[in-house]
């Protein structure tokens, strides 16, 4: 069966995509209710401790948050307490996995864990989900997906694991103070929000009541203090530097012209950048045209990093709404700075809420693996057809953005990377209003007004069909990638529908 | 039939008071699952423009916050409006009602309003409750059982509206900036979760996204801007200013005397305290004795006054949990002071969530209309049956406070304070450890350790039957209140059970 954007679905994985939002009804699952007597104690000995008050059982799913990104040590560590303790059988249902998870392989391979839904996987445990070792398909969701499917109950997580970098005996927690310190805990607020059991890990135990409080004592069933939650190293990449690529550069500068140009630069615009070279030098160039004609964004969305903060400290930038802060610099910032609000994974991209921030964006500029000529991206998998990357907030920023603007080179290696059709589409072409690369910019021939623009702007404008035969001049058509027959990943769309399937690959 | 403390509960009102609190059970009820596409305007030219888009229908509830206290001009305004749009037989639900609400009265009259679920009722609307001008009896919840009520849809809400000192045109709101800031609305943030529709009146509206954000725009349908929400000379008493009433400062020592020597005045105390005179002039002590002997509070909580707010920027107290400011001085703090934090009612004082954050309180201070030699507690009725008063966080921080203290006058007027059988029950004898007066302190003989404390500190100790003597002898017994049949208030305890009922009195 093909979906709205000719995808082949096979039966009884969902809803096809239907080329819009599915409206939704009914209402949200309520938590489980439960009270705690005056000075009672939630501070348990151990990790092990904690897992047995939860009653985590066999066939049940356990949650995490991905905060920590690369340093995480809290889902390895939970994993390898709960098959001492010989639970099996269980969902992972992480807001993202990373290369550090590796040890999960070995979780499947043991029965621990029998399935996974998650935005993103990376590493060997990807490779080895693209070959084919989970029984079930990985469900992928986006960030503004996975509250949605909490909070509908399609997502049923009944114990949580939330690292917390500053937690106080009765539970309230923040990601701000400590070693371990991640800055805003965007995705896991949800999971403590719904789940049946919430167990904080920290490695930074304070006195009631610590603050702020990102994550409250309401909402929290048991306190574990271990040695160290992650490694420093991992969870922040350091201070972010501007790349010197000459092609992101000129990539950036390509992409600059184009929201300058596009009728909504003006003050009190917004703006969604991602952390990758290109998008970090656009603020750059941004923030130059900014200063000269006197405008200023009324907020900054996304995953922030130091130069976001950079501008929201220059004053180019008046509001940043922060769900996950990629580096020291929006750390300290989100700490010391009022204007810098930490906001949860709903109140960022859910489509079913009262409106979510990526509603009011005016621009948001987002990378690809692969784009195709129908505009729809990619990036999930690799041109080889291995899981590689993540959903992420990709289709809810697109969707709720006036300007998505995809930056990619033309070429990866040596690959192309407009292609005719993307392994997997993780956002709809009808999202993407243009795409730019060192060598020329494809709007969608949707946005007419966009078009015109550019033209008179004398960008270098060509259609995405001219891209695609420009990077196939010089890469070659590359070979079809082998796929089987079983599907390994399922791609939710934001509103649950199934905008693609991920197959095996074939070595 | 009689609850555990010998009160006369009719059938038919709710499960009788046990002694102590039931356990919860179940789930929370959802909300409402709706969405907004990117873009779209929350915001509607008139309050009937939103009371129509909210669907509100005859014999749906409302609800409100009292936050504004005797400034509030939402309320009246709100049902201006659904009397001229014609809709009848509501149930008014506010968090709290104040004098200034006396137009209820000619609503409840013309049938607009059928039936009332609050914490307290003051004034003329007060006085024809009490007199039985309502159908129906109404329900009085603490400010920790409303939530609780909320939560498990025992108080279900068509629709909240909630005035917003401070509203950006997608629905975020605070209290903190405007010509009506009110400071926390630690109220409001519940109904503004579970109310199948929410309406945000402002009269300072703003650029999205306003900071900060106490409210979220996920959780509004709608917001409308009129003139005026409140009169600042209403919601904010002014500069609290001590008392110098010697019967209210030698009760302010007593109180703080008995504190010092109950073994929990140490470094990391916690602490709530009223805002009434008696109760601003304990801090005064306090805070002296605090500073000679080099202790810190950990904590202030409740409704939070100036006083406490010295006390904060001293540093005799580490952080403010504010549900509630009532005055200037707290308000500006909560906006510019991090360590002073705005909490929801239910992380305030709900009993049936994961540990609210009465449950780690050492000390309480509340105050009485009437204490009985049960060591019962009325801040709801005055002497001659009438309705008053409220319910509050009276039940709630006595249930979790270590100590709790009552601080009252022994005779008030020409009338005995503490008395045989009060004449309504907000809070068992059971959560009352001390009741201190001008003429002596009496310790509920349940706790024995503070008796031998208080003893050995040489305070002036009395049976609670002495005190009630001692105030009999100066003011003789008075007439007994002639009260009718007509059930005119059902008291819940704040686990939903009944503690007691308010009958008409009779002229």
């Amino acid at each position: 069966m093909l979906n709205a954007i000719n995808r082949e679905i096979p039966e009884g994985f969902g809803v096809p995509y239907s080329g819009d939002m599915i409206e939704p009804g009914g209402r949200a699952v309520g938590h489980l209710v439960k009270s705690v007597r005056p000075h009672e104690d939630k501070v348990l000995k151990s990790l092990k401790d904690a897992i047995i008050a939860s009653g985590l059982k066999d066939g049940m799913t356990i949650s995490f948050h991905h905060h920590f990104r690369e340093g995480d040590y809290i889902l390895n560590m939970v994993l390898e307490a709960i098959d001492e303790l010989g639970i099996k059988n269980l969902k992972l249902a992480p807001s993202s996995l990373n290369s550090c998870h590796e040890p999960v392989v070995d979780y499947i391979k043991k029965g621990v864990i029998t399935s996974i839904e998650t935005s993103g996987l990376r590493g060997r445990l990807a490779v080895e989900i693209s070959k084919g070792i989970l029984g079930k398909p990985v469900i992928i969701r986006s960030h503004g997906g996975r509250p949605r499917a909490i909070e509908s109950d399609e997502l049923h997580i009944d114990v949580a694991f939330i690292g917390a970098p500053c937690a106080d005996k009765y539970g309230n927690l923040n990601g701000v103070y400590g070693s371990s310190a991640c800055g805003a805990l965007g995705y896991a607020m949800v999971d403590a929000r719904y789940a049946d059991c919430v167990i904080a890990i920290t490695d930074n135990l304070m006195d009631y009541p610590i603050e702020p409080i990102s994550i409250p004592s309401t909402l929290i069933d048991y306190v574990v203090c271990v040695d160290s939650i992650g490694n420093p190293e991992g969870i922040m990449s350091g201070a972010t530097r501007f790349t010197r690529s000459p092609k992101e550069l000129l990539i950036a500068e390509y992409a600059s012209k184009v929201i300058i140009n596009s009728g909504l630069f003006k003050d009190g615009f917004s703006l969604q950048m991602g952390s990758g070279g290109a998008s970090l030098a656009v603020a750059r160039y941004l923030s130059k045209v900014m200063r000269e004609k006197n405008i200023k964004a009324s907020y900054g969305l996304g995953g922030i990093t130091g130069p976001f903060v950079d501008m929201l400290e220059e004053g180019l930038v008046e509001k940043l709404l922060d769900v996950q802060c990629f580096d020291l610099k929006a750390v300290e910032s989100i700490r010391d700075d009022k204007r810098h609000m930490e906001i949860d994974a709903s109140y960022y991209a859910n489509p079913f809420n009262k409106g979510c921030a990526v509603n009011n964006l005016d621009v948001v500029i987002l990378s690809a693996l692969e784009v195709d000529t129908d505009f729809n991206v990619n990036v999930m998998t690799g041109s080889d057809g291995i899981i590689m990357g993540a959903s992420g907030g990709h289709s809810d920023a697109a969707y709720g953005a006036k300007l998505t603007i995809i930056t990619t080179p033309l070429i990866r290696g040596r690959l192309p990377i407009v292609v005719d059709k993307v392994q997997t589409v993780i956002t709809p072409g009808s999202s993407i209003d243009v795409v730019v690369t060192e060598r020329g910019i494809a709007v969608n021939p949707k946005n007419k007004e966009l078009m015109d623009r550019l033209k008179e702007a004398r960008l270098p404008l060509y259609s995405i069909e001219e891209l695609k035969h420009m990077a196939e001049k010089m890469t070659g058509r590359p070979d079809e990638v082998m796929f089987g027959d079983k599907v390994v990943g399922v791609v939710q769309y934001r509103d649950g529908s199934i905008i693609d399937v991920i197959r095996n690959v074939v070595d």
